[in-house]
């Protein structure tokens, strides 16, 4: 049998979109603002919200520049972050692993 | 790259108390309340809430009977519950197998 105490799943990841945003970067390390929403299919207030959110645990950080006259922001996964995750999909296995 | 689209993670499995439930039962195929309880550490009012929303869906079925003059509750999975969970762990495989 697995682990069944929830509290072992970081609930700061498994939020649907924030696991989604987590999951993107894990691949990409960082993501243009624009890149992040057409690939999750999210709102802008959306997308805005769940990365305060990771910004404030330190698991992405966000830099606005300027590309010519265009604003950007660069979304990217801190070591911090990574090592949440790489936690997080232990937590996952060791609830669901046995049916996998 | 992954399917990053959240909305193939069904809701309803997510929460972490339900995917605890649902994975616990998905071992199990039932479990008496207070079993359940005991494997997910979590309260009767909390663990009723989230059986009751599992009901609701129809991935589980509670049958409520007395063993001698104790009151007992037998938490079932459904075959519609076994199917939205291994359904569940596709969805989620998508966007985070990458990573596993």
């Amino acid at each position: 049998m697995g682990d069944y105490d929830y509290r072992n799943i970081d609930d700061v990841i498994h939020s649907r979109v924030r696991l989604a945003i987590m999951s993107y970067l894990m691949s990409a390390k960082e993501a243009d603002f624009t890149e992040l929403k057409k690939a999750l299919r999210v709102s802008d207030g959306n997308l805005s919200t769940h990365l305060s959110k990771l910004e404030g645990t330190g698991y992405v950080s966000q830099e606005k520049k300027f590309v010519g006259k265009k604003p950007q922001t660069l979304v990217s996964l801190s070591p911090t972050g990574e090592e949440a995750f790489r936690h997080y999909l232990e937590g996952l296995a060791a609830m669901i692993g046995t049916q996998q």
